[in-house]
């Protein structure tokens, strides 16, 4: 036996390991630790959708995943407040995949593509199976927003709803589990199939679109004058202690802060599960959370929610109904769950 | 049933598919068609290794495979004429994978990082099964050799020794295949027993060697003044006709110009294998074949090899002992073999 398997090390310590075998990056480049890598103003991350890991054909159109693919590699650049440029998409595919699911998925990230200004410029195509795809995306920022910047007495700001995704999710696995390829199904069919079983929901059919189709923040992300900031896509209660970490800060949140919508107060009712869980352990919204400054402007109520602070120390808190606990407890790691 | 598969359809005619879904790249870049893309001088290249497609743990250890995931990016940007200078590495590892070979992954790609002068930057670790690992590497070339510019009339060039690395893998397929996972076997003794096995053939250690740790011709690229160029991955057979394709030109190379060395004579035989055979179709060599203008300057010949000529037309032919075939007939590809 050679030491532990990554199951028992996770990701987050796995991540230490690694950093540990790689020279540091010279001044001017951040390496490991980030959303993106940056060297001097251009960003580069990349990411992966591996299939019944990280995504079902029996929930989703190749188009769809296609769109997902892009959207969490820019919510990345966004969470550097960048802007993304160029696209490079590496393909693992069955050589029994038929040309249509290929087609498909391209035609989804092009539309996204599209629409952010960012060129696919090809990339690898390999036989294998399960499929996936990975994406690396290129851009640049001129004020870059690392993760390292938040200071005691700042304020924590997160975008958008919360949990809607994780509330997403729940539905298609609920209603979904079990049903057939639906990439061998005529589109039509399968879609009128899924949007029956989200209609079952209050709001249901605008939770399985974020699920399915997030949209990468780029915009609120340029726009901002934070400390610190990241994209939250493992989940807040995941996500936060990591952006504290990466600061050498402590942070308080207060679940009463954390904004509910009252269709999402009502979807949650009708799943059954609490919206404070599901807005602090669900992943996958690829929203945006910061910290800023209090002598900085105060960001566009609209778009950003203030949900805490951030504290001296290294402990991150939640206030739950006048009682503080730890928010790290049920943290989500990729290799352990 | 909707379509055909990209097994029926094969690479090439996926590409030209996909290359119709994608928007066109603005002037000054270069997407789909070449070793790398091109954004201005900004070169990107992505390349992919899978588990029990393009590597086997009964054949090399883990920092051989960091070292070859690595050095198959390289190559593409030699093929450009450029110089490398990040990679972001993105792993799909089973949850049960010691931590000891994610090390020894890393700890091969940094081996060949250190040398040409690569910073690893992180990337993104995902769950899945098998294991597979994508590189993604920038770099930039202040004149960027593209597959385009080959004309009537250029000689054809390759360097080093063409079919090594198939003589090597020939070696790996009959004395190892069938045995265990090396990756859980003691290091010394793994070594050992390969090393027996490929000594039982004349300069077997050599050819194994190139297949495991391929050499990616960095100075050789930079050095050149080339019409054309790309890598030899896939074996001359296939990559000569699609440098010819992008050239909207022929050529015609001769068995009797293809350089081999009195060791690799001597290995083929002992492997009962013909060597212009190997040489036309083994790929995996990661040499480079460039196209050279009559009046430009005849590269350094203990490096190059003139195999031929670029003439007009489109058919790529190959003289054989007097008689002239069409060199593409036994084409390799990836989704069809």
């Amino acid at each position: 036996m050679r030491g532990g398997t990554i199951r028992d090390l996770g990701e987050d310590l796995l991540l230490l390991r690694i950093k540990s075998v790689i020279d540091s990056p010279s001044p001017g480049v951040v390496g490991i630790g980030d959303d993106a890598a940056l060297l001097g103003r251009q960003l580069l991350t990349t990411d992966t959708l591996v299939e019944n890991v990280h995504f079902r054909r029996a929930w989703c159109t190749p188009e769809e995943l296609g769109w997902k693919a892009l959207a969490v590699n820019l919510s990345d650049v966004a969470a550097m407040g960048g802007t993304p440029r160029a696209a490079l998409v590496s393909l693992i595919l069955p050589a029994e995949t038929s040309v249509s699911v290929v087609m498909g998925l391209y035609r989804g990230m092009q539309r996204l593509a599209r629409t952010t200004g960012v060129a696919i410029l090809g990339g690898n195509l390999a036989k294998g199976s399960p499929l996936s795809i990975t994406l690396t995306v290129t851009g640049e920022s001129e004020a870059p927003v690392l993760r390292t910047g938040a200071r005691p007495g700042d304020r924590i700001f997160v975008s958008g709803q919360l949990g809607l995704a994780r509330a997403g999710y729940l539905i298609l696995k609920r209603k979904l589990t079990g049903t057939k390829d639906a990439w061998a199904e005529p589109r039509a069919t399968f879609l009128r199939r899924r949007n029956e079983a989200a209609n079952a929901y209050p709001g249901g059919l605008k939770a399985v679109r974020r699920f399915l189709l997030p949209d990468p923040r780029l915009d609120l992300g340029r726009d901002v004058h934070a400390t610190a900031m990241m994209d939250v896509s493992d989940g807040l209660a995941t996500d936060l202690p990591r952006l504290a970490q990466a600061s050498g800060v402590g942070m308080v949140i207060d679940t009463e802060m954390l904004p509910v919508s009252r269709t999402f107060r009502a979807l949650c009712d009708a799943l059954k599960v609490a919206p404070e869980a599901v807005m602090l352990e669900g992943g996958e919204d690829y929203e945006l959370v910061m910290t800023v400054s209090p002598s900085a402007e105060v960001p566009d109520a609209v778009a950003w929610h203030c949900i805490g602070e951030v504290t001296s120390g290294h402990k991150v808190l939640v206030r739950d109904k006048g009682r503080t606990r730890p928010l790290a407890s049920r943290s989500f790691d990729h290799f352990k769950s």
